[in-house]
């Protein structure tokens, strides 16, 4: 039989890494599945969250809205009041959660990579705009860069249990936004065939970046009709209050076709109410707004209600991404959003540690696995995220993706049928053999029904220790230097990369 | 405000233990918080569970019953066939589930932190029977001793979140079973007055030890009416099989009014069916086996429904605690338990990692926090434990303690009410101050609504690097120190402690 410790003495880099690129003859867990078994709120608690939502945006309304929407908003029945503020009557509300698409197909350049956000299903990905890299070893923190976010997404586009990419780190060396959003977009779409997503701040770039990708796939319009990039948008400040120069780029984003994703990051205590019911309402109002904003300009286009509600340490004020109250928060608001019949993305796998350690382990785990169960349909910052998301770890990535895979064989759960029930099996044995392992069903099922970690570890203490007694962030690294350090066959046809490189300003080398 | 990694550097370590064994003014979280907001298994699934483990008790029943068994179920309408198999026709089963304890108290001897198992009260312990200790400094193992035992028992002590202290290391030098089951419960009682458990290999130990709890309590047949020792059972060799020799310990502790767990601890692919249902089935048969004879002898006696269906790594055989199947199967487990109405533990926190590192970190927060939200009443194994149960970690007690309260967050849930939805406190934030930081809210919540980590960093990478770099399992490390080198008042008062020893073999020094 295999086994994964033995087998990494065995064979070149190469072999390894092709092996891990291969998809099994059958995945036990894929993506999509559905969550929804785990519920955090009653009913009647999410239709008072929502009652609350309601109110405080025909109550309160939103501050510093941009004209296009105001525009909208009064015409259908809203007024801006002396303050400014932009009220939204419920009625127009209510009217936007009917009209907004329920779910859509977030593409891939590989088209089998496709992911379908809708329902209850389930996908992990990264997320975040961290600004550092951890080095694995030094322990120590330094600028992150567009190679960094380049090479985050090779191993991305080999780590079986990460379904989407949204660009995790900000390529700090780029200080003008429009080559940031056009090197960003080039360096994943040059990295995987799967998902992407990423944030732009400056609304030029984003046709441009449309531009790019209706070149990758054959002419204008393109893009359009197979959109395989979605835009986080953080378009509020909270409490209420929309950001302005986000919005704009936002609504670019929506005529050219792209989905985004709505967010709202509002950190209780600080700048949502510390009540955690609070701080729902007050992020579901605030994506509400956007969602009706949005709807009324182009009704029924792809949006994400991303309801990201963080927390703050009460005690210093500063974020806590890998607590309890963290988890349970963003397992609510997706199971808040899949409650509307919209799609939802949240935040989960934010660690508060700065290591790829066992706090960042736990953390990151209870945090997904909460997500994961309450049906969220994208979990972003579930892989690589360390220092309450300041911080990126190609080791933690890979470690993440063995953890993936895990909660997504729990999402699989069980299957009771009268076979899986096995009564003939169990007897069988007793009469017969007296165990197990030889059984048909068993060898059958060990392919169909079990998974096994990339890297995680489950040799024999003996074994272990013959094998370098290494922890689980070595054996990463050595994963991560394998894939990195392997050529990559380029998935983009050199004569497109060419007339893109004659396009736009790329910076990262052939 | 208090910043806890500034703390660390102020004060003596008297002082920080001190601090750490006093409780909060408020308890955001308490044992015994109400799990059940994850199903893994429908109602369906559960029924047509349970019909197959009912058929497999009737049809193949159980090898090896002892004589007291046999001839309390063939007077209740069971029967012994040709091959010394006892069969349990469904209605004495379903008798018995009626007749069992559905709730009872599991003792501790400070009364204020005994524990209620019933419905789907959530708590935490340790569990299992590890041979081999963690070295923090050399990362190998090295044999499990009776001081270990009182180490990890006085640790646990000071661990706020850990609920219940089953004897989770073996004291490999008393090789005598007499000896190994008088000084493990010596050196539990005497390291907390929080409840304790352990399992026993000698029938004659049982009332020895009562007899020890009997002279601590203030004389004979007290512990009978306030018994704060529960015992574990692998009281059965799967499949269906009953593991004589414990079997016959057990109902010496019955019959001492013990609480017993009766432990079923298949492995899925090895000694019960790989798929997940039929080894739920399987060990949910070997349970009622047990609970019916145990109710026929002594109606209601206090158990606990222990299905604790283990995992094998399908491509070595070997055990895999750390495992998605393992998390969704022992949730399944509770869930199954809790739906008969029966007390429930399960087994959860079994990483399969040999080190307090990032992959022990993720199986052991999705293991656990799955079974904590389906409602496991008891869940076993959930601190310190290593190597799929092999071995011991001091370091991932300690870490494991700060999951387990950030779990406890988890489960507590959110609560919805008119002032928690905070529209009133939105609306003031929104026409005055801007942020939420200094609202009456946000200082009243930060006690009541929010729990911190024990040795959980939340610094900010440059405090962090600036309190020397360390991870978790360094700060645990302090941590484990700070609490052994500190001097601990006895809690049994010398004369009753030179009783003890007047009339038992024991080996722990005064």
């Amino acid at each position: 039989m295999y086994c994964s410790g033995m087998s990494r003495r065995a064979g070149g880099r190469a072999a390894r890494v092709a092996k891990r690129a291969a998809p099994p003859a059958f995945n036990p867990v894929v993506p999509g599945l559905p969550g929804g078994a785990y519920k955090p709120l009653t009913d009647s608690d999410m239709q008072s969250i929502y009652e609350t939502a309601l109110y405080l945006l025909e109550d309160l309304g939103m501050g510093l809205a941009i004209t296009e929407f105001t525009d909208v908003v009064t015409a259908a029945g809203g007024w801006l009041d002396d303050d400014g503020r932009l009220h939204y009557p419920r009625g127009i509300v209510e009217a936007a959660v009917d009209t907004a698409a329920k779910e859509f197909i977030w593409h891939a350049l590989d088209e089998s990579k496709s992911i379908e956000v809708s329902a209850n299903k389930v996908h992990f990905g990264t997320g975040g705009a961290a600004v550092s890299m951890l080095d694995h070893e030094t322990n120590r923190f330094r600028h992150s860069t567009l190679q960094d976010l380049h090479d985050i997404t090779r191993l991305y586009d080999n780590l079986e249990h990460i379904h989407f990419f949204m660009r995790p780190v900000v390529a700090r060396e780029l200080e003008d936004p429009y080559q940031l959003d056009i090197n960003t977009a080039y360096a994943l779409i040059t990295g995987t065939t799967k998902p992407v997503g990423s944030a732009f701040f400056d609304a030029d770039a984003v046709g441009d970046v449309v531009e790019m990708c209706d070149l990758i796939l054959g002419g204008p319009g393109e893009f359009k009709k197979r959109p395989f990039m979605l835009a986080n948008n953080t378009f509020v400040v909270p409490p209420l209050r929309f950001a302005e120069e986000s919005v704009e780029v936002m609504v670019a984003q929506v005529r050219a076709g792209m989905p985004v994703c709505l967010l709202s990051a509002g950190q209780a205590g600080a700048t949502s109410p510390a009540a955690l019911a609070g701080s729902l309402a007050q992020a579901l109002a605030e994506c509400l707004a956007a969602l009706t904003s949005i709807n009324l300009i182009a009704p029924g286009h792809p949006c994400v209600m991303g309801l990201w509600p963080f927390v703050s340490d009460l005690r210093t004020g500063a974020m806590s991404g890998g607590s309890g109250e963290e988890a349970v928060m963003n397992a609510a608001a997706a199971q808040l959003a899949n409650w509307l019949g919209l799609p939802s993305g949240v935040a989960a796998g934010m660690s508060d540690s700065k290591l790829p350690d066992m706090q960042a382990g736990h953390e990151k785990a209870l945090t997904v696995a909460l997500a994961a169960h309450s049906g969220a349909n994208l979990i972003y910052e579930s892989a690589g995220m360390l220092a309450s998301i300041l911080a990126f770890s190609l080791e933690a990535m890979v470690i993440d993706n063995d953890m993936l895979g895990s909660i997504n064989r729990t999402i699989r759960g069980i299957e009771v049928t009268a076979e899986t029930l096995s009564a003939d099996v169990v007897k069988q044995v007793v009469e017969g053999a007296g165990h197990f392992l030889g059984s048909d069903q068993t060898l059958e099922m060990m392919q169909t029904e079990y998974i096994y970690p990339e890297i995680g570890d489950r040799l024999s203490p003996d074994d272990w220790v013959d094998a370098g007694a290494l922890s689980a962030r070595d054996r990463a690294h050595e994963y991560v230097k394998d894939v990195l350090n392997t050529p990559r066959a380029p998935h983009i046809d050199p004569s497109v990369d060419q007339a893109i490189r004659d396009r736009f300003p790329i910076q990262l080398a052939t």
